[in-house]
């Protein structure tokens, strides 16, 4: 499959980049001078970034540096950087771990400010390992030196024409457009080259190792700026760091810049393998996910989907309609397109009459006009079919992309020559982004490059199961586009003070505005038969204690009580309950409040995850929760609005429309009550590790929490 | 991609097969003399059709037929079949509609009893063309002939060397042992193309089109028999014959031979382009699921996965445990391995200890031994691991399959000579089936099938994403083999009389052996009084009536009722509003049966699909039901062990398992009860098209009918 072939079309490499670039990895990723410590020809990652630094064309300084001073590659060497004589830039440290610390300090008292370093045996290792990088850590941080690595293969930046480290070089036949940044060197390699086979031009590839001080939050830090990246593709086993990688995104989101991550850890088994790798810790998979939806960061699963998805956004830009249109000569294509699109979350709207009507007219001999489209031998009698009807698809007001099923000719087109031409054609005359798409998985050859090239091509979608799964991310992205995240809760100037029950919390959340159940504390029989007779109706009463947290395991809670005599007798049989079963426990008195019978009962929780903050669980309480963990999560603070999808993504959602005879939830209610149940959370400070409250009951508009509690680290 | 080089290892083709088969189709598909009928340098599809004759290698009698007597490819031609003069096995019809039936007539008349036709413009056009069909069928079903098509592109037999029909000839590189049946030409081509590219060879490639008289099921009865086809991939929009093709599939249960089909419909919207493309009505997909599910039939939602899938069945055959195994020097693709196999399904057991133990002594320094099993390093340290470790895994106990992930080499591998040759000894020392797996999908090239032929391997799994799938589906077929499809229901010999009631349903229920809940039939308000003292404790009381279906709608359900005098003051009531409210309703009296509370509630549904017959449903019934949609369907007649994995397979399974101290459900005394409530549904005869239990009650090993009801059609 590989395609040795010579560059055909345009340069395999842009001109370099305009020098005003002056991020804080600028130095580290195009360096104009370097130093190569431990080029030897008898070291196999060495002729690796060797091959790779001629073969991009770097055309700056390049020292090789050899502890023996002996020639390589038919230079001279110096057998130190200090021994260079020139200032130098930036450093590939090609050693093993043993002579790693010394070849570094060297480096660094010859003024290099930044490294790439190959060795493993750190971090990932454990012990001995862990130790050595918190040496190397501390040594660059303290001259203030940038390291990728270490246990990394470096990168290759095509943009600029520099390679540093060891990843195997691999020609391209087009400009890139889309960088590649992973833990995995490995990874980044062969993703980078499958996309290659599939027309895709990368700008850079870019492995990341331990992450020691340059993460791959910093990276697409760096790369959101550059204009000739298009997308950026990540392979991540742990965020490093997760305000980083919020701000750089909320940059590419501002610049409309897709980010697309393959992410490990959701199989509770991979975290293992992951801390032996690379000693990442993969994090709480659903919170990614919900860090995912709030900076739009599109999420895959495979690696073919991560070089096709990254590829397609970059390629289409966003779309602005999530309709898509499907245009096939094939009924099976046109056939597992719907099933399978339908499947991955595509939407394929029915045309509109006007749309039906003008297909009518081009397409009278097939009397069908739906989407996708099958134009049957149709498209054989008259070929014009293959621009008119995409365009006439394209003006459908739901669609945002049109996608023609053909594949990209790999050879002279024996049949249907003028087929192919009019295909390629197609785009131009369609008030959308479309793209063509083939039956299945199918690598571009240079012949196919020079038919894209032709017609103004940036890339086609190779097969239908891949090509529906990006565009269905497409339309994602570019919705969420539209919603950047929210500003941060701003930190409390004093923070609240503990609630020490379930009234105090439930007070707390009233004073952030959270509709609250009204209660009447009693510390008597006396005072609770009087609470009934100002409350009225049905009654549930619980018991008040600090120490007590679940109160019906104790007798500490009694529903459906009517009239002052059941709600006295209730109280004696509480505290004696009570009493012998929490003998220990500080008794406040109890909680009187109404019944609220007839709504839905949600859990509204808010918990601390270590690596993103606080995070909303909102789900249907009770039965829902415990059966089908039937929770939906979001990062705050949240948009009600998002709290409201968030509820709409529930599987039991149904029951919000208005089960059996009941009012139909008013979900804005609820998103704006949970969004204040988070702000109450941040208001309770950094020590606050839950606030949970079950339930919030709804019935119609009517919002309220009915219990709450509070926990503590 | 493609490769044109010459055939490299083994002859593309095997010897012509044995010329003992026998199958009716064996003429159609395996012909020793055709005529080709329309045969002309001028029409595209005849040149495809002579270019495949004269590719694949077609040693028998060709007699070439052109209704002008115009030589063509350099040969005479006869001007119709009858001035042949030779007898002849099978003809091609390669003419447009207008002179097909004519065509077919001469054909026929010749005493040629095999025909493929090209043409469209039949039952797929609708109206006049659904005409034209009939009247070509009712000709061949009273000639005795058997016919591919109309609206087919035909087939290539790449086993006997023989194409009949215009699918565009591809040349491979392998032996065939993959057969490929399309009801789409271009979907048979095209997915035969693509598993070419990875290593695939195939026995057969087969359009069925329109299937006017010779089906897909048709073909797979074919195929089952022929030792050299390994597994059989289907493209389906509909069944035509489900009893035919439930015949083949439990045949080629019985050979060890898979079938994988890829079947349009699971989108809505799909059945609309499908009955436009070949008249097809793509039918209920859940029940075609379910259908798969009891035939043992994989079912897969890709092209690529078809072709992959159906590869890897063929090459591994049966594993004898779900377990997999995965050996891999790559730790980020030992994690998305982890993952996506574990979201597809993948079984990866954790290593027992006997294994563990072996693999520390031959892993010292590697101090990790989970599975996936990264083997970092140390692999390029001591490349033995490549044999030792995939050897040692294959043994653990709970491993019925094997995956060393490494990539068929498509270059003399630069770097690692050694190890590619290890890896290929690799299934040698195993003790499970093993196959190659590549991080993604990617060709095989002559180099790479050098490779394979050479260790003796026949498939490479391309790819984590398609590769998990794959065996994820071959541990499901594996598993599937041993449990044959219960014989039909026998037909009885006198349909039972039809309930009018429910209580004459439950009869019917409980002489079949369903439990049922002992009941008392009421006329007056005395006898309710009397059958409450009877029965004792709290009763429900329902209005009996042949006329009436929603009996709560009207005032005919009364629940919690107890003593006689509530129970008679209910029947007064009762009558009063269902005298209201159903005044035309014969009322017959009420039933008088003793509440069941505190434990599950179950629907057992029988319905009538009209491809596949009577199928049953399976849920929790009341709001599960209503807001999830949770379902889980069987064809009947179904295994009790198939029963309980359907319950097992419900979003709520887990209330079974004995919810908020309920106790745990005896789901395999449900699934006896759901077993016989299907025979009961069968006794009722042709015209029952549905028969709900609705609710099947359950507590512990209780488990009783509680409400029936019968519906005809």
């Amino acid at each position: 499959m590989s395609d040795s072939s010579d560059v055909l079309i345009t340069p395999a490499v842009s001109a370099r980049a305009a020098p005003g670039r002056s991020h804080r990895l600028e130095g580290l990723l195009n360096p104009r001078s370097i130093a190569f410590v431990g080029a030897s020809e008898r070291n196999q990652y060495s002729n690796l970034a060797m091959n790779a630094l001629q073969r991009i064309g770097f055309d700056g300084d390049l020292h090789l540096v050899n502890r023996r001073g002996a020639p390589a590659y038919g230079r001279a060497t110096a057998v130190d950087c200090q021994h260079i004589g020139h200032p130098v830039d930036a450093a590939y440290l090609c050693v093993p771990y043993e002579s790693l610390l010394e070849a570094a300090e060297e480096a660094i008292g010859a003024g290099i400010r930044n490294l790439v370093v190959l060795a493993g045996g750190f971090a990932e290792v454990g012990g001995e390992g862990a130790r050595r990088e918190a040496e190397l850590k501390a040594l660059c941080d303290g001259a203030g030196v940038r390291m990728l690595g270490p246990n990394c293969l470096g990168y290759r930046n095509m943009l600029d024409r520099v390679a540093m480290g060891s990843i195997p070089f691999a020609e391209q036949h087009v400009p890139g457009s889309i960088a590649v940044v992973a833990v995995s060197g490995s990874v980044a390699s062969f993703t980078a080259g499958y996309g290659i086979q599939l027309g895709v031009g990368f700008t850079h590839v870019i492995a990341t190792g331990n992450e020691m001080n340059v993460s791959s939050a910093d990276l697409v830090d760096y790369l959101v700026d550059i204009p000739e990246v298009k997308a950026i593709a990540l392979f991540m086993e742990s965020v490093k760091d997760t305000d980083k990688l919020a701000a750089a995104a909320e940059r590419a989101r501002a610049a409309r810049k897709p980010i697309v991550v393959l992410k490990v850890g959701s199989a509770p088994a991979t975290a293992a393998i992951a801390q032996a790798h690379t000693s990442s810790v993969v994090g709480d998979d659903r919170v990614f996910d919900a860090a995912c939806d709030r900076l739009g960061i599109v999420r895959v699963d495979s690696f073919e989907n991560l070089a096709v998805t990254a590829a397609t956004l970059g390629a289409a830009g966003p779309i602005r309609k999530p309709g898509v249109a499907f245009v096939s000569i094939s009924g099976g294509v046109s056939e597992v397109a719907s099933d399978f699109g339908t499947q991955v979350g595509v939407s394929f709207p029915q045309f509109a009459p006007e749309t039906r009507e003008e297909l009518k007219k081009v397409l009278s001999d097939l009397g069908q006009t739906h989407n996708p489209l099958d134009l049957t031998g149709a498209a054989v009698r008259d070929v014009s079919l293959w621009t008119t009807v995409p365009a006439i698809v394209s003006r459908d007001p739901a669609v945002g992309l049109t996608l023609v099923n053909w594949d990209v000719p790999s050879v002279a087109e024996p049949t249907m020559p003028e087929t192919s031409e009019l295909v390629g054609e197609s785009h131009k005359g369609a008030a959308t982004p479309l793209l063509l798409i083939s039956n299945l998985e199918r690598t571009v050859n240079e012949f196919g490059r020079a038919y894209m090239h032709k017609h103004g091509m940036k890339f086609s979608l190779p097969g239908v199961a891949h090509g529906m799964v990006a565009v269905s991310k497409l339309a994602w992205w570019s919705e969420r586009l539209n919603h950047p995240a929210p500003a941060p809760y701003k930190t409390p100037e004093t923070v609240a003070a503990r609630p020490r029950d379930e009234r105090e919390t439930l007070d707390h959340l009233a004073r952030h505005g959270v509709p609250v159940i009204p209660t009447v504390i009693a510390r008597s029989a006396a005072e609770a038969a009087t609470a009934a007779r100002e409350i009225g109706g049905k009654l549930a009463m619980k018991i008040l204690s600090p120490d007590i947290t679940h109160k019906s395991e104790v007798g500490g809670v009694a529903l459906n009580l009517e009239g002052p005599q059941a709600v006295e007798q209730a109280y004696d049989d509480m505290m004696r309950s009570v009493g012998a079963k929490a003998s220990a426990a500080r008794i406040d008195g109890v909680i009187v409040a109404p019944m609220r019978t007839g709504g839905l009962e949600l859990l509204v929780g808010v918990a601390r995850d270590p690596h993103w903050g606080l995070v909303m669980a909102l789900g249907l309480g009770g039965i829902w929760v415990e059966v089908l963990n039937d929770t939906a999560l979001r990062l705050l603070p949240a948009d009600p609005a998002d709290l409201v999808r968030a509820l709409r993504s529930l599987k039991a959602a149904k029951l919000f429309d208005g089960y059996r005879g009941g009012p139909r939830a008013d979900l804005d209610a609820v998103a704006q009550a949970a969004a204040r149940i988070g702000e109450a959370a941040a208001e309770l400070g950094p020590d606050l590790t839950a606030l949970e409250v079950n339930p919030l009951f709804v019935r119609g508009d009517q919002v309220e929490a009915l219990d709450a509690l509070a926990t503590y680290a």
